[in-house]
């Protein structure tokens, strides 16, 4: 294990030991953003939809260009044994390799990073307070060339969240350039209005999570009306319930934004539901 | 010398051999795009107007809450002494430094990579025939948290070129999300209307480049009315010309978009006189 950071890292489907953790300089993922990431979650030793994070992966790498690494499952799965963490987080990271100087890529083979490490300890406050969020100065690009793909480009999500810890939040919510919801600094947001669960659509600049298509599943199970829609702030901050999800925090309740409260300012019953079931599935999917 | 990539490398102000360039798997640069560069052109061994370069990193690090390392001065022109090359391009990466998971920077050190290597060999063609652009699909943000900071973000102009490329054109021109011209994929756009040379303002997504700011103070000595103010598509297809600007490239003309010529669809002769009074005045800052 890395020790500095907590974290294996293997590089092209070898192990690294810490003093070898490291990518080339010339690297276009570190020089110009060009490439993409995906968390993923492991319990019990299983990669919590692997298929779906790769798929989603792969069409990324469709669009930018960059081919498939043949052995990226067998490096995953071989990463995550070899680790032997029941529960963590898998960081799989592609770009498209060590280029010269220069946009245009020239010849580049793909570099793809695979870093494991324990589940981040979130603090059980997030799930029983829930959390608050600022309004994000900056706005998402909907019509971004790279809109919907999950590229190295956090910078702009950086910088939200270091706007919001300034004054006081947990998290930054992203408007689109039209003034639609969009997303938080890592995470997709749903709300419920008492009668209809909805998450901003990709055209809002949303990025098509994984946890966000499990939880809209999960909802048409337990019955209740989901879709994926253009909504305001202003219908937030009218809805009864929000909530935010990534592959790691899992659903975590939104209960205020900008010192606004969501419905009665405390975690709602539909979100603690549909926790519950996603908990749920998370366990029979991985477990043995 | 790196032979792989023709370049030498410093990490934190040291000189690392081919074997040694190279940045950890956790570095932010690499794992968020959370940091910012600077290219740079050395003209007779000196970097041509370094303090300005150094001056806008600082202030995109003081957005960004990264400290600027103290000695980075010194350690380019130090790299520039030893990397020996007369005619050469320089890029000064600054990064947050290395993280553990997650968005929220936790004690990190700024990381520092000087790439130095042999100016690229840009086609004459470039300068005697001049580029030809194809409009990008997508859009530049202007309202984005890190508009007019360099940042590594650099994947939707990989993807513009990679576009433009398709479609057989040397450089994409991106619009601002309300339509606006805003800039190439990595250069600055002017145009010549017969009485007044424009370029887009930051606030159409421009980033206020180093050439930029050198041609707008030409411009004036030269006496022709420059001004940076928001211009549309249409504006440029009935410019007389057209140019881009960069630090490397210099200032190359723009002669045709998405297929329509700009004025007589060569380059024009105020390109021309702006070009000679750059080179010129490079030579007069770099020169002994």
């Amino acid at each position: 294990l890395n020790a500095g950071q907590g974290c294996a890292i293997w590089v092209n489907g070898e192990p690294r030991p810490d003093d070898l953790a490291h990518v080339s300089a010339h690297d276009r993922g570190f020089t110009l953003a060009d490439g993409l990431f995906e968390t993923m979650r492991v319990r019990e030793g299983r990669v919590f939809r692997l298929e779906h994070h790769l798929a989603r992966l792969a069409g990324g790498l469709l669009a930018l260009h960059i081919s498939m690494p043949a052995r990226i499952r067998e490096w995953v799965l071989g990463a995550v044994d070899a680790a032997g963490l029941p529960d963590a987080s898998v960081r799989l990271t592609v770009t498209r390799g060590v280029g010269s100087s220069g946009l245009a890529p020239v010849a580049c083979r793909p570099t793809v990073v695979i870093a494991i490490g324990p589940l981040p300890a979130f603090p059980p406050a997030i799930y029983e307070s829930g959390l608050t969020a600022h309004v994000a100065s900056g706005r998402r690009n909907e019509r971004a060339m790279t809109v919907g793909l999950k590229t190295l480009a956090y910078v702009d999500a950086v910088a939200g969240l270091l706007e919001a810890q300034r004054v006081g939040a947990d998290e930054a919510l992203f408007l689109d350039t039209d003034g639609h919801c969009s997303e938080a600094t890592a995470s997709n947001l749903f709300v419920w209005t008492g009668s209809l669960l909805l998450t901003p659509p990709v055209s809002c600049g949303a990025l098509p999570g994984i946890t966000r298509a499990t939880v809209l599943e999960l909802a048409s199970g337990l019955g209740l009306d989901a879709s994926d829609r253009p909504f305001s702030l202003e219908q937030v901050l009218e809805a009864q319930e929000a909530f935010l999800t990534s592959s790691l925090r899992g659903l975590a309740p939104l209960v205020r934004i900008g010192g606004r409260p969501i419905g009665a300012g405390s975690p709602g019953t539909v979100t603690r539901r549909l926790a519950s079931a996603y908990a749920a599935l998370v366990q029979r999917e991985c477990g043995s």
